[in-house]
């Protein structure tokens, strides 16, 4: 069987159980949901050994140790696997949601209703508990998704597809809802990213490279972000301590994740805080890389290159710069933003909600951390990742943006004049 | 310069353009419009001139009297493009809503906000008014365009372009809110549909070969629909003589446009309808293709043949397919259908919600006729096409659909724990 016969197979099977999920009752797939959570529970020691042949194989293979603690399971971690089902099972139903509702003066009531996309395929590294989120996220919200996991998990992610298939099957949902692509080939993600006749959005979680390759090669809308290269504008209105404690916690709370503070932008006006800034970030052990006026003020700072305003460092070094003004603050983020999560930090409401209102950022923050971008710190529950598209779903991905809608429309047997 | 450059320019004043568009209130939007429909009335005489150049060289080659028409620009049609703009300058304000406004435990409230896509394509065909429409609907909706015409119509859609360009600058909105592509090299649309960089998404509006050749060759999302394969479904319950009418004007209201019906699934309980609705529907001139069972009940029917069930007519044909009960009809559809919009034809609600429940198509129909599916008649005002996608904007694309959203954070000095 050639790849495009079997993405065809996975396919006809999932586009299958999308109808039978559309029947379900948000409580029907809730207690699925906590099936597939006990199944996992019962097959612990299944799930343990099966881990443990990849770690043996990722230790004869060299792996580094951050690698092989991502991929290490243990009672604890597949403990926390069972909750997160759980806890997805008690977020409200994401398709019990009528969007809109209204009557035409024909008589015609349209609904507007929340809907499963439908077949979602979800691409991941290491971590083999993404196999048991990913699939929670979307059976919660009605999808049947096709997973592809690391090459270094596969006896682990089989294991756990395994007692999620149990769990689907004593809940009576088609198992079509969750697969996994049976072959480590490696064309095998290219063929699922051409896939547009099978997969309705791709979901690919995990480092840059992973993300690049699946947006330049899909040929179905792939839900994603590839950089957070995010900025604060401090105002000259902004109270100064608020000023560092936001920037100290923006960047430093964990410069590794994607909602962290990149470039810091001082408006010419507001300058009397960096000296005090510099104490701050300094202190915490946070490399500065400023500009020609900032490093002509404070010699803590070294000289930043053009290359600085365009990178995601993810680590404890900040690029600092001097700007006009929001105008020219804008003008920065426009040029430089990945378009993930960009702010202004001012007492000044007015200024603060017009540069909100022009960022083209998916999340806009005023007078807080951008390390905020967060599914969790949003109220969503469970997140399957942070979009930056400009479509659909931007910003945390929960259940809800795992949704789209259909048009209802009701009638009396009206037919158009 | 090179087609890549030449879109770099245009990308750049768009983008551009978007700052600025970001910046305006509502009312600034609309009375740019209103400029504009000035403009185009002020300019009538050049925009008619231009009008001739284009119909005397589409006769010199030839082209159909059908095309001829579509091409022709007269004083009544000017009024109405005029008209069109203000009566999009009349729409409520797309930009004016808050989606969501929710606050954390923390404080912190996050508002979903309707912000505009960006930069938008609009590639099409013959019409010159779509030009002005095309425009209209962008601006209104905060969005800046990159137009590309037919290059038939070239000189009228130039003229167009160029009081479109007056209209905005009386209104002081930067002429790179709308911009089109100053060469017909065909090239040119193949450089549009990549620049991804450059365009936030692509809207084709035409007949079948353009949207296949810009859904094969777009890497920028597209809002299109390539077939309207639509569907009704007559259920035991339905009331035969409802079940008439809507079917007559489904299929021969206008047959040619993308809402009208296609195939008709009639439950093999619901049969004795048959020789009433074959006498109403060839007395309207529809020609009818049967399975084996319809044919054999009325010889009035022609045999249909495998490839009919997967045809889109948009003439006076239908075909005509038998089927045991709502599951039966609901596989025909996943199988044949092409999303756009299918309905049921019962007169029992619980059957007819579970149906469309089930239908993964953006319109879903209980006792109307499809032909309902277009923007006007949703009271969305002016349309600027129909989306059969899963993702974003699904059924008639209005200024609505034509707005994405922000989260906007509102702190007073939260940082993340």
């Amino acid at each position: 069987m050639n790849l495009n016969e079997l993405m065809a197979e996975l396919g006809v099977g999932a586009r299958r159980a999308t109808r039978s999920l559309a029947a379900l009752k948000g409580g029907q797939r809730d207690a699925a949901l906590r099936h597939c959570a006990g199944a996992i529970r019962y097959h612990q020691a299944a799930i343990l050994d099966a881990n443990r042949q990849d770690l043996e194989a990722a230790r004869a293979g060299g792996l580094a140790s951050a690698m092989l603690d991502r991929l290490e399971l243990n009672p604890e971690r597949i403990s926390s696997m069972a909750e997160g089902l759980e806890a997805i099972a008690e977020l409200p139903d994401p398709l019990a949601r009528v969007l809109a509702d209204w009557t035409r003066p024909n008589g015609l009531r349209i609904q507007r209703v929340a809907v499963p996309i439908g077949v979602i395929g979800v691409i991941y590294e290491s971590r083999p508990n993404v196999t048991a989120d990913a699939a929670g996220l979307c059976l919660k919200s009605g999808n049947a998704v096709i997973l592809r996991g690391g090459s270094e998990a596969v006896h682990s992610n089989r294991a756990i597809l395994a007692a999620l298939g149990e769990g689907l099957e004593a809940a009576g949902v088609d198992r079509g809802a969750v697969q996994m692509l049976p072959t480590q080939d490696r064309e095998a993600v290219g063929a699922m990213l051409k896939a547009h006749q099978w997969l309705d959005m791709v979901v690919p979680r995990g480092g840059k490279r992973l993300v690049a390759r699946v947006q330049a090669d899909a040929r179905v809308p792939v839900l994603a972000h590839l950089d957070g290269n995010n900025h604060l504008y401090i105002h000259p209105s902004a109270d100064p301590e608020m000023a560092i404690a936001v920037v100290a916690n923006a960047k430093m709370r964990r410069p590794g994740i994607c909602g962290a503070l990149e470039t810091l932008l001082i408006d010419r006006d507001a300058l009397p805080v960096l000296p005090a800034l510099v104490d701050r970030l300094t202190e915490l052990g946070c490399e500065l890389r400023g500009d020609e006026m900032l490093c002509g003020l404070d010699d803590r700072l070294q000289p930043a290159t053009e290359a600085d305003w365009a990178t995601e460092y993810l680590d404890a070094i900040l690029a600092m710069k001097t700007v006009d003004g929001p105008e020219d603050a804008l003008a920065h983020i426009a040029r430089y933003g990945s378009g993930h999560t960009d702010g202004i930090i001012a007492a000044d409401e007015a200024v603060a909600e017009a540069f909100l209102a022009r960022l083209g950022s998916a999340i806009a923050v005023h007078n807080a951390s951008t390390q905020f971008a967060d599914g969790g710190e949003f109220g969503f529950g469970a997140e399957i990742g942070i979009a930056t598209g400009r479509l659909h779903a931007r910003g945390p991905v929960g259940v809800e943006q795992l949704t789209t809608f259909q048009y209802r429309v009701f009638g009396t047997g009206q037919t158009r004049p």
